[in-house]
């Protein structure tokens, strides 16, 4: 639906929602044994969710589409991830928490090495070290540009980050970086009119760059790419009528969740931190956004065990989440992460809606084939979860008279 | 999903995808039986199949839409039938396989009688053996008009092909018939002012066709309908970076096929002759459009039994298919052409996707019933295939990070 529908259509209640989302949940049937991950899990607190509720499996971003993690995110918080992209400088401040403002450009840097004659011997500065890294941010934290702050902040190895705050800044800058070795690296070319003013920042930024880093070869120059800038998106808030928290523990999770509004609640790595960070927010937010990482993690290396047994910790987990008496829990992944292929896919990820005004299928346990003949059907777009989530909270008004 | 976006994602890899079209594969039950055509068929093969991939039933167009084979190809091919709306000249030349250039503009043509007065006696030439047309096409053909070339081309009866080629050609041009007797021609009027040119080529042509054809009542003059140029659609090949060939033996699909951008395989009308061109080309291409034809037409004659017959014999056939080792194979129909209407209909039409990457689901046999049951739904768009086709064969990067 169209966040303008529904924004028309919110009403206040006294209710409480809780998006429960396992990362990379979904998962395949191996050639060993029959069943999915979730489907091997022993998981009797979800399965009477699932037998109470409605199920069903979502379709992320398209068919056949395998989400990344933010864009699959963004469905699920109800925001169409082709219409509301992200750009790469944006991406890499949300991966390490970075609190972008309205109006900051963000940019990806890469040390790079030039030789004298100022054309790029590597691109990659050697692989420097996170440490290293660290040092140099250091240096260029002092470089100064008229009219604008500047921020840098290590990412990785030989890859930080760059944020420009000031007044009409554009992100609609032509990356730097030559992309192959021989080259001078480019300027940062203006692609609209509009960002002739960011470009002469960023060139000025850039040359200081050079001077500052000139002895510490192979990391001697930058190279910026994916200037982006904060996205100007209707608020989460605003849009759902609610007052929405995050507690996730990984960084990329907090910066999306900051990115459409919600409030980010301190949590540490363990389910058991982030149950206890809910207990204690419980009165103070009407939705919560639960993330675990570790099942994705799991897929990730190919450890099937592992990830049923992840999943069967957060199944353990299930009884206290409900001792807080939600009105509405909705149970899903972000995407598939199977552990047979060791990535993200394409595949529709399980999902069940619990209310008292769910009208129940015949579904009585939480995996990916039984949700096939769920209410919510095979492949119910993810944009879809959060007016559902609204209604069964009593929060959405009649449509018409 | 829009092409932008599959082909921003599109990877190459080394993979083969069949895509068998059954032309009119679904069917009704009949009064007679509670079976359809294909739920009748024994088809040991396409029910393993079926059993180790995921099952559903495609919608062609939209609901309700009884579908034209032409617009139901394009969207199996990926193109949104609704946006990529073929003209009519553009269809007739497809329809015999007429080898459309860039820039042509193509056109029906009817032989028509006028009498002296030059007004419209006959629209349609009391009917003229195919014969007669094809005598006529001869004396067609030695027309000339200045800066363009003409061809002509025998459809059937009174109806023939008009194509011209040129620069600047145009299909914004209106009809000439018109649509009762009595009247006179009309003349082909521009409907834009860059369709001048064309129109006073068209008119030449028309003119030069009265003075040659003045002796051949009934068929002494022409009516043209439905201008309309080649269009300038996204390749194929360029979208879901495949090299596809089409194994098809009837001139309409050959035509879509190409229209496209596929490359056409010379082959017999007989399933074994499509089979033996499949061997033959396995190496040279990795995305293989294979049409069989005949079951539609048992279904439009409304013979039951032979459409069972005929789908056996293709279930005969898979394992020989499967012996090439395709990593992905889809198997559907481009429409239901149910013997009980002996018509086309709008009924969404059985699919099964295969791949060793297919979360199977409980579907485990091939049938219109069986189908409503599977992981891919009971009305999944067959826009929708293509892109699981290129996921499931590993020729589509991951969406945003």
């Amino acid at each position: 639906m169209d966040f303008d529908i529904i924004q028309k259509l919110v009403k206040p209640a006294d209710s409480k929602v809780i998006l429960l989302v396992m990362d990379g949940l979904g998962g395949l049937p191996t050639h060993a044994e029959d069943f999915t991950e979730l489907e091997k899990a022993n998981t009797p607190n979800m399965d009477r969710l699932a037998r109470e509720g409605v199920c069903g499996l979502h379709q992320p971003i398209g068919p056949g589409i395998t989400p990344g993690s933010g864009p699959s995110h963004l469905a699920l918080f109800g925001y169409d991830p082709i219409r509301y992209q992200v750009g790469r400088g944006v991406l890499a401040a949300l991966g390490i928490n970075f609190d972008l403002q309205d109006g900051d450009v963000a940019a990806r840097g890469n040390f790079c090495t030039v030789n004298s004659n100022g054309k790029v011997t590597d691109r990659r500065a050697g692989r420097i070290p996170t440490e290293k890294n660290q040092e140099l941010c250091e240096k260029l934290r002092k470089i100064e540009v008229p009219g604008v702050e500047v921020f840098i902040d290590t990412v990785k190895e030989y890859r930080f980050l760059l944020v420009m705050r000031g007044e009409n800044l554009s992100g609609e800058l032509a990356d730097t970086d030559p992309q192959s070795t021989g080259l001078q690296p480019l300027p940062p070319e203006p692609i609209t009119s509009e960002a002739e003013h960011t470009a002469d920042r960023v060139r000025q930024f850039i040359e200081k760059a050079g001077e500052v880093l000139s002895d510490d070869a192979p990391a001697n120059m930058v190279l910026m790419r994916g200037f982006s800038k904060k996205p100007d998106w209707p608020a989460f808030p605003d849009v759902f009528g609610v007052k929405p928290a995050a507690i996730a523990a990984y960084p990329m999770y907090r910066g999306v969740s900051r990115l459409v509004g919600m409030d980010i609640l301190e949590t540490g790595e363990k389910l058991a931190d982030e149950i206890d960070t809910l207990e204690k927010h419980w009165e103070d937010y009407d939705f919560f956004y639960f993330h675990v990482k570790k099942i994705d993690s799991a897929g990730e290396d190919g450890d099937f065990d592992r990830k049923v047994s992840l999943i069967e910790a957060v199944d353990a987990s299930v009884p206290q989440i409900m001792k807080l008496n939600p009105d509405v829990v909705l149970v899903t992944g972000d995407h598939s992460t199977p552990s047979f292929m060791k990535y993200h896919s394409w595949h529709p990820v399980p999902v069940l809606l619990w209310s008292k005004y769910c009208r129940n299928d015949p579904v009585n346990r939480f995996g990916e084939r039984a949700c096939m003949a769920g209410g919510l059907g095979p492949r119910i777009p993810a944009t879809d979860l959060m007016p559902l989530m609204m209604a069964n909270a009593g929060r959405l008004e009649k449509f018409g008279a």
